[in-house]
């Protein structure tokens, strides 16, 4: 049985990760009869977003302790994660991708990685595991590898920046991946285009399926 | 369009909606091609759970805040819901189910119902509107209405409490769906059950299709 690991970011798209984006990957690696296993940083959130008036509010939440809460209690501190114990590595997206996963929701293209993000797509990387990335976070992989050819969708800034980092951007449409099969990265838009939960669900879907092509 | 009206209660399995349960509901409603609009009650939680440990925490969380983070935002309170615009009024579960929207994860039989939550059912059923719940929600829409068939997987004790408030239950196994055509009452018991998340899928899609099917 195929592995992926799956990395979130908090519990919630204006802090954390997407919620719909990462059930929609735990989904589709279950769909494909993949086993999957939840990690995500054991840090402070950036910050913390009231999601109803979309205002910062002054409260301290924990990435690990937010993302168990679309883990079911089942998830663990991306320090564990070992690249050789795992097929795949993905990312679901959010601003916590942004935010927390790295800094480009604050800093653009002077960006700074999470050195655990750092270390497990470098490890994954070398050890030819297949990669993927949705929505947002394909910008975290192509500043961490500085190669390799994704998608964000069809906004030129964010495709610009994936460019001055060394990769390429693809422009694509709702539920369609971006391919490359040299790096092994995989990437889908998801809501980085206006969608409704059902596109994302597809494009989870296509997603994971190619991913697993790549390994076998 | 038929419209759904999904009642959620928080963002966490252990203190508010579940959330892959809420995130089916919504993936269901959509690929049916109908249209969602989510609630939930503007209060405070009865707790807030630390997911990673299990634990309580002494912190104050709001169950129509935590609620927009699987809304994306786009969430209404409760106290706006009017039967009359919606053809279904669904809920997911979670413990918020037993804790929120009721007390009965603390006062087993002798529960209360959320005042709100029990105008949404009591209007929803005198309109001959198609109501829906998973896991362990059926038991709130059975102690509101005192008659029904039900289900909540194969629990005895919830059963026995389903039977006490004067409505039947009717075991069942991962993704079947309890249908009462009379009452326009459909359960499906999700993860009342051990189940994967791709159960969850299945069991959600199973019960919006056949409140689909009910209100042709």
């Amino acid at each position: 049985m195929k592995k992926f690991a799956i990395v979130i970011s908090g519990c919630g798209v204006q802090d954390g990760a997407e919620i719909h984006e990462s059930v929609m990957a735990m989904l589709a690696v279950d769909m494909a009869g993949c086993f999957y296993q939840l990690f995500a940083p054991d840090m402070l959130q950036l910050r913390v977003v009231n999601h109803l008036t979309g205002r910062e509010v002054d409260e301290k939440r924990n990435v690990l302790v937010e993302s168990a809460r679309i883990a079911r209690g089942n998830i663990k501190p991306l320090s564990e994660y070992r690249a050789a114990d795992y097929d795949a590595l993905l990312f679901p997206g959010g601003f916590g991708a942004a935010l927390n996963l790295s800094t480009y929701g604050r800093d653009g293209a002077s960006m700074k990685v999470n050195s655990e993000v750092e270390r497990a797509v470098k490890d994954a990387y070398s050890q030819k595991k297949v990669i993927g990335a949705m929505c947002i976070a394909p910008v975290v992989v192509a500043k961490i590898l500085g190669k390799g050819m994704l998608t964000i969708g069809s906004d030129r800034g964010t495709a610009a920046d994936i460019e001055n980092f060394g990769a390429k951007h693809q422009s694509s449409g709702k539920g369609e991946v971006a391919i490359d099969l040299e790096n092994k990265i995989f990437t889908t838009p998801c809501y980085m285009l206006s969608s409704s939960i059902k596109d994302i669900f597809v494009g989870a879907t296509n997603l994971v399926n190619e991913m697993v092509r790549a390994m076998e």
